[in-house]
């Protein structure tokens, strides 16, 4: 198993744990954890398959997948004070696995001859669409939409990813090159608080003209 | 027309029902209503087809489905305080229809030559997504991910049905015993409140040791 | 470029601006607005496309409706005194974006030999599903489920679009009807406050009937 594949495996185990802590915290049943940690494992992946046409999706095609995303869930159920305790180390892997889907992403585009800014955007939906389908069924607004540099970590990456690909360059520099960058910028982004802008704010504004 | 053909629509027909009933819950209008009976009544197998990579998905390929989900919801709305006496027999036919639809799940998934785990899972989903839909579109976290065996019922079915498979019995055999397997679970656990465990609470667990 | 395309890059544009304008009311950042506006600009033909199976997505094979909605967005951010003052102008294109996207669903669905009823439903939803999208996941229920006769317009524009086919009048006259058929009924719904009948109210009457 290459190294990629490695990381894939960890990166599902990661999103797995991070949807069983959503799942615990809202008191769900097993089922519910089960659910929400697929979701958020495989459910990047199965939607851009869903818009690309890569059917039956990729994650389905062997049995790995499922087995790490349960073996996620029931760690977390097992284990959830250990779990809790290791946020820091569970951070670094959620990180390493964006980094890898964001890739893994763009090449599935690729293969459909989808143009650059769409395969960028294919790559980024893989890292982050799991976790926005994660806050929606547990009945929160995508923390995504809020805070933090995550997605945009994810499309930097890509953009490298498709800069060095001029530079004729060994195909692994740049596969390995566009991680790095993608887990640099969102440690970066989580250590100093980077944020983006916010969209100014269209309520307030209105509600204080009406004041007047 | 068939026995399984027969509990396929009157399943789809309770769905739309069930659909129309939380609507009218939350006061829609009548395009609401319908547009929730048809993610309810419609929806698992679409999930399920377009993970698949069945397309048009099967229910657009006759118009039974369309004509029947659009009767279950008119019927809410016309008789609703007849259909809401009617509990317990539409609870009866909502658990014939989660048996019918995962067995049919797995059918559509093992033409694909799915792996028997994931199949199960597909045929799970086809009964099942459709109230998560539902539950989602409607502002609330989805009951099923919180109370009741219900998703587990289609699980169980699914694995008695692949176990049979070993035993050289007939096909129609596999078929009856796996629903009923899944009806039985589900009145079961209804009439005796039974659950799965909970996850354990992040939350109140941390707060606990703040506390200390 | 012919004014249906035309019609169709304005209808995205306009789509992009209302996801931007809820995301700016959720104090979303842009990486948030950008989803939301993409998703409502998109999001309806997407989820037509992979019911019929139309893959890759139909807005993946040009760029055209990447750069409109991303357009879309910065306008509303960099703009958005102006954007709230043109709310009349945007009624008026997005009336005319539902009615555009509409007939292309329906056009998309025949290509499937799609049976009529379900057609207009897939041009309905290519219309509408963009903006439930948008709700759901900015964590409101939409608003379309309670509220204004909007689905009721496209389906009375997909009704009138195949009943004018049985007329032998040129396709351009079938098109043309239909688009004003529905943008005026949406119009005079919005003008005189028309609304579909709600749903009859079940929890109310039941906990009437447990007072009494």
């Amino acid at each position: 198993m290459d190294l990629i594949s490695l990381f894939d495996y960890i990166g599902t185990f990661v999103f797995a744990i991070s949807g069983a802590l959503v799942a615990a915290e809202k008191r769900f049943d097993i089922f519910g954890a089960l659910t929400i940690g697929f979701a958020t494992a495989v459910g990047g992946g199965t939607l851009r398959d869903m818009m690309l046409g890569v059917q039956p999706v990729t994650w389905m095609l062997s049995l790995s997948y499922f087995y790490i995303t349960i073996a996620g869930v029931m760690v977390t159920m097992l284990f959830q004070p250990i779990v809790l305790r290791m946020r820091n180390t569970l951070f670094l892997f959620d990180s390493i696995g964006i980094g890898v889907f964001t890739v893994i992403g763009i090449h599935k585009a690729q293969l459909f001859a989808i143009a650059p800014p769409l395969a960028v955007m294919m790559g980024m939906i893989t890292a982050v669409a799991g976790g926005i389908i994660r806050d929606t069924l547990c009945g929160q607004v995508p923390l995504i939409f809020r805070k933090e540099i995550y997605a945009t970590a994810c499309i930097s990456g890509g953009i490298v990813y498709y800069g060095l690909g001029y530079c004729r360059l060994p195909e692994a520099v740049n596969i390995w090159v566009a991680m790095l960058v993608i887990v640099s910028i969102r440690i970066w982004a989580v250590k100093f608080g980077v944020q983006l802008p916010l969209m100014p704010d269209v309520v307030k504004k209105e509600e204080n003209t009406n004041q007047k």
